[in-house]
Protein backbone atom coordinates (compact mmCIF):
# COMPACT_ATOMS: atom_id res chain seq x y z
CA UNK A 1 0.00 0.00 0.00
CA UNK A 2 1.55 3.43 -0.84
CA UNK A 3 1.85 6.14 1.83
CA UNK A 4 -0.91 8.17 0.36
CA UNK A 5 -3.52 5.14 0.11
CA UNK A 6 -2.61 4.36 4.04
CA UNK A 7 -3.17 8.55 4.77
CA UNK A 8 -6.41 8.92 2.79
CA UNK A 9 -7.36 5.63 4.98
CA UNK A 10 -7.01 7.42 8.06
CA UNK A 11 -8.71 10.59 6.47
CA UNK A 12 -12.16 8.60 6.20
CA UNK A 13 -11.56 7.52 9.67
CA UNK A 14 -10.61 11.16 10.59
CA UNK A 15 -13.77 12.94 9.12
CA UNK A 16 -16.28 10.47 9.90
CA UNK A 17 -15.75 11.86 13.66
CA UNK A 18 -14.81 15.24 12.22
CA UNK A 19 -17.06 17.90 14.52
CA UNK A 20 -15.17 21.19 13.53
CA UNK A 21 -17.00 21.81 10.24
CA UNK A 22 -18.25 25.36 11.06
CA UNK A 23 -14.99 26.64 12.46
CA UNK A 24 -14.23 30.21 10.99
CA UNK A 25 -11.24 31.25 8.60
CA UNK A 26 -9.94 34.07 11.36
CA UNK A 27 -7.65 32.86 13.81
CA UNK A 28 -8.92 31.71 17.74
CA UNK A 29 -5.75 33.06 19.31
CA UNK A 30 -3.73 35.84 17.78
CA UNK A 31 -0.51 33.14 16.70
CA UNK A 32 1.24 32.02 13.79
CA UNK A 33 4.01 29.60 14.25
CA UNK A 34 7.04 28.96 11.75
CA UNK A 35 8.93 25.97 12.04
CA UNK A 36 10.67 22.95 10.21
CA UNK A 37 9.02 19.85 8.10
CA UNK A 38 10.32 16.99 10.32
CA UNK A 39 8.13 14.96 10.87
CA UNK A 40 8.61 14.89 15.07
CA UNK A 41 8.09 18.41 15.07
CA UNK A 42 3.83 18.56 15.17
CA UNK A 43 3.28 21.75 16.15
CA UNK A 44 -0.69 21.34 16.35
CA UNK A 45 0.06 18.17 19.19
CA UNK A 46 3.08 20.02 21.37
CA UNK A 47 1.65 23.34 21.00
CA UNK A 48 -2.05 21.96 21.97
CA UNK A 49 -3.64 24.03 18.63
CA UNK A 50 -7.25 22.95 17.92
CA UNK A 51 -8.61 23.25 14.51
CA UNK A 52 -8.97 27.17 13.95
CA UNK A 53 -6.15 28.19 16.74
CA UNK A 54 -3.17 29.36 14.76
CA UNK A 55 -1.27 29.60 11.43
CA UNK A 56 1.68 27.12 10.94
CA UNK A 57 4.18 27.84 8.46
CA UNK A 58 6.66 25.15 7.91
CA UNK A 59 9.79 24.63 5.64
CA UNK A 60 13.38 23.32 6.14
CA UNK A 61 15.18 24.51 8.95
CA UNK A 62 12.11 26.95 9.84
CA UNK A 63 14.35 29.73 8.42
CA UNK A 64 12.73 32.98 7.83
CA UNK A 65 12.97 33.16 4.04
CA UNK A 66 11.38 35.25 1.80
CA UNK A 67 8.53 32.97 1.21
CA UNK A 68 7.70 32.50 5.31
CA UNK A 69 8.22 36.68 5.10
CA UNK A 70 5.58 36.12 2.76
CA UNK A 71 3.47 34.19 4.86
CA UNK A 72 3.81 36.10 7.94
CA UNK A 73 3.05 39.42 6.13
CA UNK A 74 -0.37 37.84 5.10
CA UNK A 75 -0.93 35.97 8.29
CA UNK A 76 -0.54 39.38 10.45
CA UNK A 77 -1.70 42.41 8.21
CA UNK A 78 -4.53 40.06 6.37
CA UNK A 79 -5.56 37.90 9.34
CA UNK A 80 -4.68 39.90 12.49
CA UNK A 81 -2.15 37.46 14.17
CA UNK A 82 -0.22 39.49 16.28
CA UNK A 83 2.34 36.71 18.34
CA UNK A 84 4.90 35.03 16.21
CA UNK A 85 7.03 31.79 17.16
CA UNK A 86 9.45 30.93 15.33
CA UNK A 87 10.50 27.11 17.03
CA UNK A 88 13.65 24.96 15.75
CA UNK A 89 14.34 21.55 17.37
CA UNK A 90 16.91 19.56 18.35
CA UNK A 91 18.80 17.12 15.81
CA UNK A 92 17.47 19.23 12.78
CA UNK A 93 18.78 17.64 9.66
CA UNK A 94 19.86 20.91 8.81
CA UNK A 95 22.82 20.53 10.78
CA UNK A 96 24.19 17.83 9.01
CA UNK A 97 24.70 18.88 5.28
CA UNK A 98 26.61 21.59 3.63
CA UNK A 99 25.20 23.61 0.39
CA UNK A 100 28.26 21.92 -1.51
CA UNK A 101 27.36 18.69 -0.32
CA UNK A 102 24.03 18.80 -1.32
CA UNK A 103 24.93 20.17 -4.97
CA UNK A 104 27.20 17.82 -5.41
CA UNK A 105 25.08 14.87 -4.56
CA UNK A 106 22.06 16.48 -6.68
CA UNK A 107 24.69 16.76 -9.48
CA UNK A 108 25.62 12.75 -9.16
CA UNK A 109 21.85 11.75 -8.89
CA UNK A 110 20.01 14.05 -11.30
CA UNK A 111 22.63 15.81 -13.83
CA UNK A 112 21.01 18.74 -12.72
CA UNK A 113 23.12 21.78 -11.43
CA UNK A 114 21.62 23.48 -7.91
CA UNK A 115 24.61 25.60 -7.67
CA UNK A 116 22.32 28.73 -7.37
CA UNK A 117 20.19 27.64 -4.74
CA UNK A 118 21.05 28.15 -0.98
CA UNK A 119 19.56 25.52 1.07
CA UNK A 120 20.03 26.98 3.85
CA UNK A 121 21.87 24.96 6.15
CA UNK A 122 23.35 25.82 9.42
CA UNK A 123 26.30 24.77 12.14
CA UNK A 124 24.08 26.46 15.35
CA UNK A 125 20.72 26.37 15.60
CA UNK A 126 20.88 29.16 18.35
CA UNK A 127 23.07 31.73 16.19
CA UNK A 128 20.32 30.88 13.33
CA UNK A 129 17.36 31.23 15.75
CA UNK A 130 18.81 34.74 16.14
CA UNK A 131 19.38 35.65 13.32
CA UNK A 132 16.31 34.72 11.86
CA UNK A 133 14.21 37.07 14.42
CA UNK A 134 16.22 40.10 13.75
CA UNK A 135 15.22 39.83 10.02
CA UNK A 136 11.97 39.79 11.17
CA UNK A 137 11.85 42.74 13.49
CA UNK A 138 13.51 44.19 10.81
CA UNK A 139 11.07 44.05 8.12
CA UNK A 140 8.73 47.02 7.75
CA UNK A 141 5.81 45.40 6.15
CA UNK A 142 5.15 43.65 9.72
CA UNK A 143 3.01 45.24 12.41
CA UNK A 144 5.50 47.39 14.77
CA UNK A 145 3.18 45.68 17.74
CA UNK A 146 4.01 42.10 16.50
CA UNK A 147 5.92 40.27 19.37
CA UNK A 148 8.44 37.74 17.90
CA UNK A 149 10.09 35.07 19.63
CA UNK A 150 12.15 32.26 19.43
CA UNK A 151 12.13 28.60 20.54
CA UNK A 152 13.72 25.09 20.83
CA UNK A 153 11.62 22.09 20.85
CA UNK A 154 13.14 19.13 22.36
CA UNK A 155 12.11 15.73 19.94
CA UNK A 156 13.50 13.81 22.71
CA UNK A 157 11.58 15.01 25.16
CA UNK A 158 8.36 16.82 23.67
CA UNK A 159 9.36 20.10 25.91
CA UNK A 160 9.98 23.83 24.47
CA UNK A 161 12.47 26.16 25.31
CA UNK A 162 13.03 29.67 24.73
CA UNK A 163 16.04 30.89 22.39
CA UNK A 164 16.48 34.22 24.32
CA UNK A 165 17.40 37.15 21.31
CA UNK A 166 18.39 40.47 23.05
CA UNK A 167 15.94 43.54 21.44
CA UNK B 1 -2.93 35.93 28.74
CA UNK B 2 -0.35 35.90 25.81
CA UNK B 3 -1.16 32.89 23.34
CA UNK B 4 2.59 32.09 23.79
CA UNK B 5 1.45 31.93 27.50
CA UNK B 6 -1.53 29.85 26.72
CA UNK B 7 0.47 27.22 23.95
CA UNK B 8 3.28 27.16 26.67
CA UNK B 9 0.75 26.06 29.45
CA UNK B 10 -0.22 23.20 26.31
CA UNK B 11 3.28 22.24 25.97
CA UNK B 12 3.90 21.67 29.78
CA UNK B 13 1.37 19.30 29.97
CA UNK B 14 1.92 17.93 26.28
CA UNK B 15 5.62 17.01 27.69
CA UNK B 16 4.16 15.23 30.37
CA UNK B 17 2.69 12.48 28.48
CA UNK B 18 5.34 12.03 25.67
CA UNK B 19 6.45 8.81 24.85
CA UNK B 20 7.78 9.00 21.44
CA UNK B 21 11.39 10.50 22.56
CA UNK B 22 13.14 7.73 20.74
CA UNK B 23 12.03 8.81 17.36
CA UNK B 24 14.63 8.95 14.41
CA UNK B 25 14.78 11.70 11.76
CA UNK B 26 13.97 9.59 8.95
CA UNK B 27 10.39 9.22 7.89
CA UNK B 28 8.19 6.25 9.10
CA UNK B 29 6.25 6.90 5.43
CA UNK B 30 7.71 8.09 2.54
CA UNK B 31 5.33 11.03 1.98
CA UNK B 32 6.01 14.79 2.20
CA UNK B 33 2.96 16.71 2.43
CA UNK B 34 2.83 20.66 1.18
CA UNK B 35 -0.25 22.28 2.37
CA UNK B 36 -1.55 25.71 3.62
CA UNK B 37 -0.73 27.95 6.98
CA UNK B 38 -4.50 28.07 7.83
CA UNK B 39 -5.71 27.46 11.11
CA UNK B 40 -8.11 25.10 9.95
CA UNK B 41 -5.89 22.54 8.16
CA UNK B 42 -3.84 20.46 10.53
CA UNK B 43 -2.64 18.16 8.36
CA UNK B 44 -1.11 16.15 11.27
CA UNK B 45 -4.81 15.45 12.48
CA UNK B 46 -6.73 14.76 9.17
CA UNK B 47 -4.20 12.83 8.13
CA UNK B 48 -3.59 11.04 10.84
CA UNK B 49 -0.14 11.36 10.92
CA UNK B 50 1.94 9.80 14.08
CA UNK B 51 5.56 11.72 15.70
CA UNK B 52 8.08 10.60 12.67
CA UNK B 53 5.42 9.66 10.01
CA UNK B 54 6.27 12.28 7.44
CA UNK B 55 7.07 15.78 6.32
CA UNK B 56 4.94 18.47 6.24
CA UNK B 57 5.56 22.03 4.37
CA UNK B 58 3.07 24.88 4.62
CA UNK B 59 2.73 28.74 3.34
CA UNK B 60 0.76 30.80 3.01
CA UNK B 61 -1.91 29.20 -0.15
CA UNK B 62 0.28 25.65 -0.63
CA UNK B 63 1.71 27.19 -3.38
CA UNK B 64 5.16 25.18 -5.01
CA UNK B 65 7.11 28.49 -4.13
CA UNK B 66 11.35 28.31 -4.68
CA UNK B 67 11.47 27.73 -0.88
CA UNK B 68 8.89 25.09 -1.26
CA UNK B 69 10.94 23.47 -3.82
CA UNK B 70 14.05 23.40 -1.44
CA UNK B 71 12.22 22.21 1.68
CA UNK B 72 10.62 19.13 -0.76
CA UNK B 73 14.20 18.33 -2.67
CA UNK B 74 15.71 18.04 1.13
CA UNK B 75 13.12 15.82 1.90
CA UNK B 76 13.23 13.82 -1.10
CA UNK B 77 16.93 13.49 -2.42
CA UNK B 78 18.18 14.13 1.29
CA UNK B 79 15.38 11.91 3.51
CA UNK B 80 14.43 9.60 0.89
CA UNK B 81 10.37 10.58 0.49
CA UNK B 82 8.66 9.92 -2.48
CA UNK B 83 6.00 10.84 -2.57
CA UNK B 84 4.54 14.05 -2.69
CA UNK B 85 1.05 15.50 -1.47
CA UNK B 86 0.20 19.49 -2.30
CA UNK B 87 -2.93 20.19 -0.69
CA UNK B 88 -5.29 22.95 -0.89
CA UNK B 89 -8.34 23.63 0.60
CA UNK B 90 -12.04 25.64 0.62
CA UNK B 91 -12.67 28.54 1.82
CA UNK B 92 -8.93 29.25 1.50
CA UNK B 93 -7.79 33.02 2.16
CA UNK B 94 -5.24 33.25 -1.11
CA UNK B 95 -8.63 33.84 -2.74
CA UNK B 96 -9.78 36.72 -1.33
CA UNK B 97 -7.56 39.51 -2.06
CA UNK B 98 -5.26 40.56 -5.25
CA UNK B 99 -1.68 41.67 -5.28
CA UNK B 100 -2.62 45.14 -5.88
CA UNK B 101 -4.90 45.09 -3.06
CA UNK B 102 -2.36 43.69 -0.35
CA UNK B 103 0.25 46.33 -1.34
CA UNK B 104 -2.27 48.98 -1.02
CA UNK B 105 -3.32 48.50 2.60
CA UNK B 106 0.83 47.43 3.17
CA UNK B 107 1.53 50.99 1.77
CA UNK B 108 -1.34 52.50 3.64
CA UNK B 109 -0.62 51.15 7.11
CA UNK B 110 3.47 50.63 6.95
CA UNK B 111 4.45 53.28 4.81
CA UNK B 112 6.79 50.65 3.49
CA UNK B 113 6.65 49.49 -0.41
CA UNK B 114 5.45 46.04 -1.04
CA UNK B 115 5.56 46.60 -4.86
CA UNK B 116 8.72 43.69 -5.57
CA UNK B 117 6.23 40.82 -3.61
CA UNK B 118 4.24 38.51 -5.21
CA UNK B 119 1.60 37.14 -2.65
CA UNK B 120 0.95 34.73 -4.39
CA UNK B 121 -3.07 35.12 -4.14
CA UNK B 122 -5.38 32.63 -6.91
CA UNK B 123 -8.84 32.89 -7.97
CA UNK B 124 -9.23 29.12 -8.87
CA UNK B 125 -7.87 26.16 -6.89
CA UNK B 126 -7.82 23.22 -9.58
CA UNK B 127 -6.48 25.62 -11.68
CA UNK B 128 -3.72 26.91 -9.10
CA UNK B 129 -3.09 23.24 -7.93
CA UNK B 130 -2.53 22.04 -11.34
CA UNK B 131 0.03 24.51 -12.39
CA UNK B 132 2.17 23.84 -8.96
CA UNK B 133 1.83 20.29 -9.59
CA UNK B 134 2.64 20.56 -13.30
CA UNK B 135 6.22 22.88 -11.73
CA UNK B 136 7.11 19.83 -9.42
CA UNK B 137 6.59 17.61 -12.35
CA UNK B 138 9.26 19.44 -14.76
CA UNK B 139 11.94 20.27 -11.83
CA UNK B 140 15.31 18.17 -12.83
CA UNK B 141 16.09 18.35 -9.43
CA UNK B 142 13.35 16.01 -8.23
CA UNK B 143 13.88 12.00 -8.05
CA UNK B 144 12.29 10.60 -11.35
CA UNK B 145 10.16 8.00 -9.51
CA UNK B 146 8.70 10.88 -7.53
CA UNK B 147 4.65 10.11 -7.27
CA UNK B 148 3.20 14.38 -7.16
CA UNK B 149 -0.67 14.25 -6.51
CA UNK B 150 -2.90 17.39 -5.64
CA UNK B 151 -5.84 17.21 -3.32
CA UNK B 152 -8.09 19.55 -1.69
CA UNK B 153 -9.08 19.46 2.03
CA UNK B 154 -13.01 20.49 2.67
CA UNK B 155 -12.59 22.29 6.34
CA UNK B 156 -16.05 21.69 6.63
CA UNK B 157 -16.29 18.28 6.72
CA UNK B 158 -12.41 17.19 6.99
CA UNK B 159 -12.42 15.30 4.21
CA UNK B 160 -9.73 15.20 1.40
CA UNK B 161 -10.42 14.90 -2.05
CA UNK B 162 -8.12 14.45 -5.25
CA UNK B 163 -7.66 17.51 -7.94
CA UNK B 164 -7.15 14.97 -11.06
CA UNK B 165 -3.95 16.15 -13.09
CA UNK B 166 -2.90 14.95 -15.97
CA UNK B 167 0.10 14.04 -16.83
Amino acid sequence: MSAVDEVLERNRVYAEGFTEGGTQLATKLPLVVLTCIDARVQPSRFLGLGVGDAHVIRNAGARVTDDALRSIIISTQLLGTRECMVIHHTDCGMLTFTNDEVRAKLKAETGASADDIDFMPFTDIEASARNDIRTLRANPLLPTDLEVSAWLYDVATGRLDEVKVPD
